[in-house]
């Protein structure tokens, strides 16, 4: 499991802002992630999210005093682009950065929470499509939705997803899942924040692509 | 039809050999054609060549004398990498990327070729599917498959595929699909020398993805 125990989200402050910094290092782990999924399919997202994960890295670097938390880089986009913001720099970025995350936690929420298909306890197709379909169905055209079903198939079997969050080791699934629902204390607090903040400065926009 | 006769392919020299300026300046211009296309399906392909073309440029860079043709990059890099070639670097970015520039090649020839779907004269369908058989079809596992035959759906009518081809300028078909022909002939010219280059130096691979 170390994987993910290797890097875990930190606590959020009381005013539950977003460090900048803290946040950009955790989430450079999960990307290499897709690696171990095993299909080309992946890398297709890996690319997406580290896109935007360059795009926020950017940013940050221009002015690491300016952007200290996440919250800072919304506003003063908001500042410079008021004609274009939030469809523009990191903001935009981060608005699809946190659907990305979204999905990976609603994955492991639910594969923690025991939900399967119990004529096929070894898939997780079941787990993946609730992902889907609560944090990136929505923002899918109609033919994305259709890829989405096709790449689908690729998905790997829980006990060889659960071998690659353990950086390949064989570990029991009681004790994968253990340290899932460990992650996900924080993982789930930060991205949680992240979506509170774009509620809360009207920073989100739901087009499709 | 500016966008294809703005960049023209130059002809070959009697031996066949491609120069690599000239071929990175022509190929360069392809990938924001694909922004013509409308759908972000499409911008994954585009990410896809641009990675090979960066690559290739890369290497080309590093020595513009030692790689002043296709193929001499591919010889020196069979002499550095012996254990991985053709596997590696240039050669692999070039075996890959001719299949893409093959695949534009019979579409475009097609569509020249008038060949169509009397039903449904205005869809590109048959044409691109008949590229992705003889060109990509078997490179591809049957999940990237079906992820194609999913992405056939977000295809341009072939009245706004002529219409990007021309750069957005009103043409009539016909003169349009002149400038195809015209523009295809260096074209169909050098695709082909480089696979021929490929089977002589027994440098292709045919792995799926
Ligand atoms: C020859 C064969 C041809 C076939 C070619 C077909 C290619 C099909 C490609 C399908 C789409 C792949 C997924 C990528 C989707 C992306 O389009 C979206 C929006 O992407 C955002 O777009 C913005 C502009 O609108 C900015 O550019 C953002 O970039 S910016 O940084 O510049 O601002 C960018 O992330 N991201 C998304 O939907 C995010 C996806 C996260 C996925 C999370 C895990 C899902 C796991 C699924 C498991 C089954
Ligand atoms: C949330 C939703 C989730 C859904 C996510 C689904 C994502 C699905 C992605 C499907 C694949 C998209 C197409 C890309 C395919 C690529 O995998 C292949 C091989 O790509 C090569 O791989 C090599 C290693 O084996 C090197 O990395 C090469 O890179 S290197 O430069 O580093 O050496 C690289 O080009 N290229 C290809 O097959 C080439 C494709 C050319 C396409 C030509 C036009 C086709 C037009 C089709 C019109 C309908």
């Amino acid at each position: 499991m170390s994987l993910l125990l290797d890097n875990q989200f930190t606590e959020l402050p009381p005013d539950k802002s977003v460090d900048t910094k803290i946040f950009l290092e955790a989430v450079s782990h999960l990307p290499p992630f897709f690696d171990c999924l095993g299909s080309t399919v992946f890398s297709v997202i890996k690319s997406d999210i580290n896109g935007n994960i360059t795009k926020i890295t950017a940013v940050y670097k221009k002015d690491p005093a300016k952007y200290a938390t996440l919250q800072d880089i919304l506003e003063a986009e908001r500042e410079a682009h008021a004609a274009e913001w939030p469809k523009v720099g990191a903001t935009l970025a981060l608005m699809w950065l946190k659907r990305g995350l979204r999905f990976i936690q609603i994955l492991l929420q639910s594969l923690a929470d025991g939900e399967r298909d119990e004529n096929n306890p070894n898939l997780i197709k079941v787990n993946v499509t609730k992902a889907y379909e609560q944090a990136l169905k929505r923002y899918h055209g109609w033919i994305v939705q259709k890829i989405f079903n096709a790449a689908l198939i690729a998905a790997p079997y829980k006990s060889n997803f659960l071998k690659a969050l353990s950086k390949g080791e064989e570990v029991k699934e009681e004790d994968c899942l253990a340290n899932v629902r460990q992650f996900l204390v924080n993982y789930t607090a930060t991205v949680d924040a992240i979506y509170e903040m774009y509620t809360n400065l009207n920073a989100e926009l739901d087009y499709t692509v």
